[in-house]
């Protein structure tokens, strides 16, 4: 049986309700979605394999996703570095990046020597309204992603990915296939082409919202804000 | 070596230099402080020993925190009931209140026919900005909360206890003693009369702030929001 899966139009909408009748800020939902990244990495690359983490923020809520998750993360005991070439002039992601500034965080404008010095990076670059091309200077930051050895954990796609349809056919990003995949709210159609570890991070959808929607809440346990739901095997 | 704290002054001035200089929102504040206060929960009550949870809340930030922590309990597992009989105007407050109502969580008016068919109280009512006297309709909740046998979980502060000196020297409150105190940001004076268990939920805190107001940042392990520091052989 295949996942049950949320197109990018759905997921759109999804959002809006959970910002509307739903009654939830953009604070608090970026703010759970980043912890529920940062408990993903904190699985997908113990400690002890590496502290350093090289987080890529793309200009959008991905991005935002991304900031929220490095604070968390440093808090674990990681390194975080970030690269933000695209700052958004959004008073929310400002704050976001005031908050990583605090810490001593640093921000670095050299994505390929940023790749030399870090243990894993977190892809928050494109999210579930990405459709399109990739645009500068973002083409060779994939293109990088796509050739290293090192781990990679993505925000919701795999950046470059197409949301419906999964990898480009050729060209940039048609190898690209990170180590872990963090779905946020529900798993987007492209998971049908992914095969790395893959987390659902959703523990703030109400079961209404989830019948609405037609998917299933995956069984989150303890106090955890993501789940692995793994491979084919563990389909929901 | 006595625990350092924060008295009632210097924690108002640290919450306002997180909002500004720290350039948090309070909805991201209140969802990790409510996250915190879920997490202590979660150890203080195991789902096995009952799920049943009666948070009161108080009219400011201390109610707003237990309704973000009751949001969270929904999510593991538990069953809460809301006590909530001094609804703030607050358009943050009414959100969080939304959020529980689209959970179906029921609101409750008669706090001591609540207590009847709980296995856990949270008690959310006041926090460090609490001074003076007890305003209904708070007194008789404080009389039952010092009543009763089930456990309780104060948040930040057991109500009515004063924030320097700790509970009062006569009449309401001055035996009453939670089960556990969840202290939150960093503990206060009152923590020096506390004799239950004692958790500390401020992973949010920068190493910056925590030295410039002179207490230390507890051990926090894995991803956890809380930190159990225990009696006096334990004190930072």
């Amino acid at each position: 049986m295949a996942i049950k899966t949320l197109g990018a139009r759905a997921a759109a909408a999804l959002d809006r309700e959970l910002m509307s009748t739903g009654a939830f800020s953009i604070d608090q939902l970026m703010e759970l979605a980043g912890l529920a990244v940062s408990q993903a990495v904190y699985r997908v690359q113990p400690l002890d394999n590496g502290p350093r983490i090289l987080v890529a923020c793309g200009p959008g809520n991905n991005g935002g996703d991304g900031l929220v998750a490095a604070r968390h993360l440093f808090y674990y005991g990681y390194k975080p570095t970030i690269f933000y070439p695209k700052r958004s002039k959004n008073e929310l992601y400002q704050r976001l990046t005031k908050q990583l500034e605090d810490l001593e965080i640093p921000f670095v404008d050299d994505f390929s020597a940023a790749m030399r010095s870090t243990d894993h990076v977190v892809d928050a670059i494109f999210g579930f309204s990405f459709s399109g091309e990739v645009r500068e200077p973002f083409p060779a930051v994939i293109q990088s992603l796509q050739d290293t050895k090192i781990p990679v954990t993505s925000v919701d796609a795999p950046s470059s990915w197409d949301i419906e349809n999964g990898p480009p056919k050729t060209g940039l990003g048609s190898s690209f296939m990170p180590t872990a995949l963090v779905s946020l709210t529900a798993p987007k159609p492209l998971v049908n082409h992914f095969t790395g570890r893959h987390f659902i991070g959703g523990r703030f959808v109400s079961p209404s919202i989830a019948k609405k929607y037609n998917f299933e809440v995956p069984p989150y346990q303890g106090v955890d804000q993501v789940v692995e739901v793994g491979s084919s095997e563990q389909k929901l």
